[in-house]
C-alpha cells in the first residue's frame, strides 16, 4: 500500500488524464501529465492517439510560462528520442521545469531510462516510481507489445454464485445487473479490440460495440473462428475487424467484405500476428471453448468476472478446458473486488505485466 | 445502514456476547445481555445452554446493586412466562434497572411483546428494535423453529472463479485457503448440524468436526441417505448423529450403532423431523446432488460461499439441479462480501428470517 500523499494525488490526477486515450493510443502508451506550481495544477494533458502530440507537450502548452520552476507528473517516463514528435525531455528542460515525477520507465529499448537521464543530466531532480503499479497496469497493452510482442489479454465473464454462465435453456437473461454491465461497456471502450468465438458469434449475433458509453468507441472486433464458416455479414464486423483463422484456410467472402484475416496455427502465433496490427489489448469475451483454449494455453494475462448472486443449478460453465488437479490450477494475484450494485466484481492477474526488460534501471 | 450510536456500540457488545452461545442453546434462542451504568458496562451475559439461566440473570448477577437505574442492552426481548427458569422481565423489575433495549421482539408465541408489555406496566423505558437486522439473523434458527418448525438451512460451498467445487481427478487439493477454512469450522460450531449426502460421507470420508476451534463444540452429524447404504461406522458419526432416509426403509446397523433414523418422504418432511429433535439450523455441506435437492426444493434459507482466485477449466458444479431459464434463479438479498486472505466470501438469503407472525408488536 502507498501513502497518499500530495505526490500520490498529483499523480492520480495524470492517471485519469491518461485514462482519457485507454483504446485509442495504440501501438502507443497511454500518457497523462500534470504540471503542479506549489498546489496549484497549471497544466494538465494526455495523448490522444498514435501521431498526435504527447501528453507533456499538452500539459505545457496550457502551462505556457507557469511551467518554469514547476513539478511535472508524467505516468510514463519522457520519451527522449526523435519518434513522430520531438523528445519530451527535451521540451521539458526548455521550459525550465525543476522537478519531474514519473511513475514508470518506459520499457521501450529506444528511452528505458535514457529520458531520466536526459532530464537528470540538465539538472532537474526526477523521481521515479509514484503509483507504479497503478501506472503499469494501465500500461498493461503497451508494455506487452513491446516486451513480448503480444497483446494483453483480459478474459472476461459473469456468472451465477453457482459458477454458471449462461442457463441451459432458450430465451436466456443477462447474468449481472446493470452497473455491471455498464462497467463492462467501459471495459470494451479502454480495450484494443474485443474477441468472441464462432460460436458465440452464432448463438449470441452480438454486436460488440460500447452501447450506452458517452463518448464511446467500439474496439476492433476479432472473431476466432477456426473454418472461416462464420457469417462474413455478421452485425459484429466493421472497419478494422480481424477473423483469426488456421493455416491454408479460405476466407474470400470474408476478404471480400473487408474483414483483416489472420491465419495461425497456434494461439500465441495469432496474438503475435494481432499484435503485428497494432492491437495492444484484448477482452477474450468467450464462450467457454475459447476462454478454456486461452486459459489451457496460459495466455490469459488478467482475469475480470462479475458474479451475480443468485443460484441457477444448472447452465454452461465459463470455461471448457480439463485440469485435473486441483492443485494445477491458475491463481490470480494481486486481486480486487468491488461490489457493483448487486454484484461483486473480482479482477486478478494471471500473468505479470511486462516490465523493463533491465530492471533497476532507475 | 443503521447509525453507529452509543446504544449501538453496547448493543454490538450483546450481539457479542450471545454468539457465545451459538451452536449450544437449542431449542433456545442465542440471547446476549449488557448492563451500562452512564456510558461504564458493570454486568454482562449469554444464554450458554438450554435448562440454564437466560443472559439477563448472569448479566444482572454482575451488576448486582450497580443495576439499580441503569440501562439494559438484550438482544431478545426479555421473557414473561415462567419457563424453566423465572421470567426475566420481573428480575429486571426487581433489579431497578431504569430503561431496557431491546433488539429484537420474541417472536415466540408465549411471549410476542408481553416481555415488552410487562416491563412497561412497571415503569420502565423500553426501547425496540436497536440492530434488529443483525439480532434476527444471529437468531435466524431459533426464529425459523418457532415460527416455521423447521431448521435455518445455509448452504455453503467453495468454488474456484471459473465455478468449480473440486477437480476432476483423484488427489484433489483444497479450494480455498486457510482463512476460508477456518470461518467454516467456526460455522460448524455456531450451526446446531451439519449434513452431507451419502455421496460424500463415502467418497470424502468427513470427519464433520470443528477441528482448530479453540473451545468449539462439534455439530450433530447428518447424513440424507435414501437407501440407508452408507457405513454405520464412518467416521463422521458420533452421538446426536441423525441418518434421514425414506419411508419403510430399515437402517437397523445405523439404529444398532446409535444413530437416530428419521425416515421421511419428503425434504420438507425430513425438515420437520429434524426440527423436533431441537435441531434448529443446519449447515448443508453437499455434496452437489444434495444441495441441488434443497434449493430445487426453495429449502435454502442462506448461502455462504467462498470463491477463490483461481481458474480450473473443468470440475464439478456446486449444484446439480435443472433450472431451465436465467430468470427462474434464484436471488440472494442482504448480499455481503468480505476478503478472506485470497478468498472473497459471499453470503446472502434467499428465504426471509422469520418474524413475528403479528408484525407491528412493538
Amino acid at each position: 500500500m502507498e501513502a497518499v500523499t500530495a505526490a500520490g494525488a498529483f499523480m492520480r490526477q495524470a492517471l485519469l488524464e491518461a485514462a482519457r486515450g485507454l483504446g485509442r493510443t495504440s501501438p502507443n502508451p497511454p500518457v497523462g501529465c500534470v504540471i503542479v506550481q506549489g498546489t496549484e495544477v497549471v497544466g494538465r494533458g494526455f495523448h490522444p492517439k498514435a501521431g498526435e502530440p504527447h501528453a507533456e507537450v499538452f500539459a505545457l502548452r496550457e502551462a505556457g510560462e507557469r511551467a518554469r520552476g514547476a513539478t511535472v507528473y508524467v505516468t510514463l517516463e519522457p520519451c527522449s528520442h526523435h519518434g513522430r514528435t520531438p523528445p519530451c525531455a527535451d521540451a521539458l528542460i526548455a521550459a525550465g521545469v525543476s522537478r519531474v515525477v514519473v511513475a514508470t520507465l518506459d520499457p521501450n529499448p529506444q528511452v528505458a531510462g535514457r529520458g531520466v537521464e536526459t532530464l537528470r543530466a540538465a539538472g532537474i531532480d526526477v523521481t521515479v516510481g509514484a503509483l507504479e503499479s497503478d501506472a503499469a497496469r494501465q500500461q498493461a497493452g503497451f508494455r506487452s507489445l513491446v516486451v513480448r510482442h503480444r497483446p494483453w489479454v483480459v478474459a472476461k465473464y459473469a456468472m451465477t454464485l453457482d459458477g454458471k454462465v449462461a442457463a441451459v435453456g432458450e430465451g436466456n437473461g443477462a447474468v449481472s445487473g446493470s452497473l455491471a454491465r455498464e462497467r463492462a461497456m467501459h471495459w470494451r471502450d479502454e480495450l484494443d479490440a474485443l474477441a468472441v468465438g464462432s460460436g458465440t458469434l452464432a448463438l449470441d449475433r452480438p454486436a460488440l460495440t460500447t452501447r450506452g458509453v458517452p463518448g464511446g468507441r467500439d474496439p476492433r472486433p476479432i472473431v476466432f473462428d477456426r473454418h472461416a464458416a462464420s457469417d462474413p455479414h455478421a452485425r459484429a464486423w466493421r472497419p478494422g475487424g480481424v477473423l483469426v483463422t488456421a493455416p491454408d484456410v479460405r476466407a474470400d467472402a470474408h476478404e471480400a467484405a473487408g474483414v483483416t484475416v489472420v491465419r495461425a496455427g497456434t494461439l500465441p502465433d495469432a496474438l503475435t500476428h494481432l499484435a503485428g496490427l497494432g492491437i495492444s489489448s484484448v477482452l477474450l469475451e468467450g464462450g467457454p471453448t475459447l476462454l478454456g483454449a486461452f486459459l489451457a494455453a496460459e495466455l490469459v494475462d488478467e482475469v475480470r468476472v462479475f458474479i451475480a448472486p443468485k443460484v441457477l443449478g444448472a447452465g454452461l460453465s465459463p470455461l471448457v478446458e480439463p485440469v485435473r488437479f486441483m492443485r494445477h490450477a491458475q491463481h490470480l494475484h494481486d486481486v480486487t473486488t468491488e461490489l457493483l450494485g448487486p454484484d461483486v466484481l473480482v479482477t486478478g492477474l494471471l500473468n505479470d505485466i511486462p516490465r523493463l526488460s533491465a530492471p533497476g534501471a532507475n
